[in-house]
């Protein structure tokens, strides 16, 4: 019998309990065909388990890694193309140092177009996971074609890829925690700690429902429409997949992004339901080439769904991630929406699928293009000192990160892992006129137009 | 002509500009004969200029130190005679590692009690100051026996106190930076940077004054009471001294303290007041020596004003610095009060008086205490996750820095020096049972009783 050890949450880390997941429906279709290896490769996650670590440093399972990761590449051979094409594209990249942003892209394939139906068996899917979902596979089965399953599933997906992509340039492992939330639902933290290029790198998918009061179901939309519920209370469904990365090396940028989906139901049955999410980039120095990249690469997902989804998110984005107490913007932005319930539910999920799919060759060239750039310990400093101005951000106005830490029963350390390992707060710093670190600051006090 | 530099603040690092302080008229009178130099020594800021430092580390202006420190002392055996005497113990207590709290008491002189009249003449006690006062000598001078006045030396010679305490224990030196508030009034910060013992040092003293809507002077009195202003309007004064040090030895820990005395005059021209304050203590590991003595002497200050006070100011401390999301309490607190308006105006300002002269006997003795513990890069790392939980209390709790950040004009280098230097972040870290982590976690999630 195959297990997954996860983590039941409460609101003290001292009550975390580990309970044994059985497996035992969902591995029965484990022996299908689909690696080319004689004995058929069990999903990664089987062999996983639920690690509290004390003090470790640097080696993060890594001698694991290689055994584990030639079992994932296959498997993401089949569920991933995307990701382990843009991986396989690193050799080549790490040594173009200076290509344009219309290489780059040309670099990067896209997913191919028969995927962004979502078709294929629910099972054969999960395969491809990290974890199974939250959602019992059988409830996924039943309800297939409705948005909670496909928005589920996207979520999961999104979370694969993206820590495949990443295991596969660091050479390290994510550690896997499921994790209930005793209100209903929970979620699966991935998190890789001290690898080989990232500092920290986590991401997270949640699958929450239970009721809200008025109040906060107004507090979770930002138009802060009123809703009506059955004695004040309105039954609700969130869920979302969210990640930060932060590299060691000083010319890797940190990336966040979120994709999220909530549902509530009214006192008379009817539906409410919208999208939020985004993708944004926090460089320690400026490289414009990254940024047309970058910013290029999420307008190009934008619009293919609206001429105005990336002009108007991307100011979202700048205004959203503005450290108002410093002057400055978190970083370079990228886009940020809310709220969006229209023109249809599918028009919406389309542009979310997008979305999500445009985070792998968004970041991973970037991550290639700076693997091997040397770095001073000046430029690690100037590094520490952005990260120390991140957890301001975040602890300060993120409202994810608000809205978490004040609502019981959410789990901390899911929240928090967007913090950076390390960070540095220096008195009164302000970088020398005319060096790089003073033409970071200057674009984060005046946000530019990259595209 | 001495000349202090010192920075004109204004909502962003960008618009602040540094003006020349024209000290001509206080030191008319700096040659009169409070050294036994032959030559008479100019007060130690005198000399200061204030420097925006690039990325410098450990330095600190260290070499000047020793001149400047010789200077300083002489003046320090005038004006803060407790300050230097516990210095002086500093070399017996190194050697001994294992006193009692008893010891520790009778080891620390009290101020002499013909101090505690807070006579004498202005300019002589200004001369043992980091930094002339905010406001104006002549000024003070002027309003003597007023209330404003009596505190903004009180808070003045507390920094002075403190900082030179922290410099002869250190040998590094602090950076003087005078601000301007556009809105009426200003500050002095003191910060050492990277010492020898002290990864970071801040001392800061700032005094107010301006209006206030009556919406946020309701805010400003825990107790929320209602205050008419003329046309909405309340002029207000405030002012305090504030400190966090955070030292490189883990088994040195980290102190905040915080005077404050608030004046807002209602619209009928009577004047509401009030004072707070409070001094705690976060350790990296538990020391019930270091905290019998900590909150003994605390106690000790206390109760010769009211046997209620350090019982209920100590439970006010557990409350107020708890990490909710956390579960934790910050440290293992000492006291913490607000809205104190009697018995008299005088008696409290006796009261806090008392607790301002005990934040050197009640930090000092047990920095020299482990001054040369050795210690592990695992006790560090541990310092340093602690150090993480600091940032988080400050940023997402404490009153004093969500105010500061949401009021236009404030000083944000002030408000965040309180910040550590670095701090670190793991996701899921749990100390071992058994451990001394977890004694020291045990004691943030069920606060001791100590005296």
């Amino acid at each position: 019998m195959a297990t997954v050890v996860f983590v039941k949450n409460t609101a003290h880390a001292a009550s975390r309990r580990c309970l044994i997941y059985n497996l035992k429906s969902f591995t029965r279709d484990s022996h299908s065909s689909f690696t080319p290896h004689k004995r058929p490769l069990p999903p990664a996650w089987l062999s996983r388990t639920t690690e509290v670590r004390f003090m470790s440093r640097g080696s993060s399972g890594r001698s694991e890694a290689g055994a584990r990761n030639s079992g994932r590449v296959m498997l993401a051979l089949k569920g991933a193309a995307a990701v382990t094409a843009a991986a396989a594209l690193g050799g080549f990249l790490v040594s173009a140092n200076h290509f344009q942003r219309a290489e780059m892209a040309t670099l990067v394939p896209r997913r191919a177009e028969e995927k962004d139906q979502d078709e294929g068996d629910i099972l054969a899917r999960c395969r491809g996971f990290m974890s199974p979902p939250v959602t019992d596979i059988a409830v996924l089965q039943g309800r297939k074609g409705e948005m909670c399953t496909r928005m589920e599933m996207l979520i999961m997906e999104t979370q694969a890829d993206f820590c495949k992509a990443l295991e596969k340039v660091d050479g390290g492992t994510f550690m896997v925690n499921r994790w209930e939330r005793e209100e209903g639902g929970g979620g699966i933290s991935c998190v890789m700690q001290d690898g080989k290029l990232f500092e920290k790198a986590g991401v997270n998918v949640s699958v929450v429902f239970g009721n809200l009061t008025e109040e906060a179901a107004k507090q979770m939309r930002s138009r802060g429409k009123v809703l009506k519920g059955k004695d004040g209370k309105l039954p609700f469904c969130a869920m979302g997949v969210s990640s930060v990365i932060h590299p060691k090396n000083p010319y890797i940028p940190t990336v966040h992004f979120n994709y999220r989906y909530f549902e509530i139901e009214e006192e008379d049955g009817s539906k409410q339901w919208w999208f939020g999410g985004g993708t944004d980039l926090t460089p320690v120095y400026v490289s414009k080439e990254d940024a047309l990249h970058f910013h290029g690469t999420l307008k190009e997902a934008c619009d293919k769904h609206h001429s105005q989804y990336y002009p108007d998110f991307k100011k979202w984005c700048d205004k959203y991630f503005y450290v108002r107490h410093r002057g400055e913007t978190r970083g370079i932005g990228g886009i940020f929406f809310d709220d969006l319930d229209g023109p249809s539910q599918e028009e919406a999920f389309g542009f979310v699928k997008s979305c999500a799919r445009t985070v792998v060759p968004c970041y991973l060239p970037i991550v290639y293009k700076h693997l091997n750039d040397p770095f001073t310990v000046e430029e690690k400093d100037w590094q520490q000192l952005r990260r120390g101005r991140y957890v301001e951000f975040n602890l300060v106005y993120d409202r994810g990160v608000k809205f978490g830490l004040a609502t019981p029963g959410s789990r901390i350390e899911s929240i928090l892992m967007s913090l950076p390992l390390t960070a540095r707060w220096e008195y009164m710093h302000e970088p020398a006129l005319g060096t790089r670190e003073a033409e970071m600051l200057e674009v984060l006090r005046n946000p530019k137009e990259w595209v």
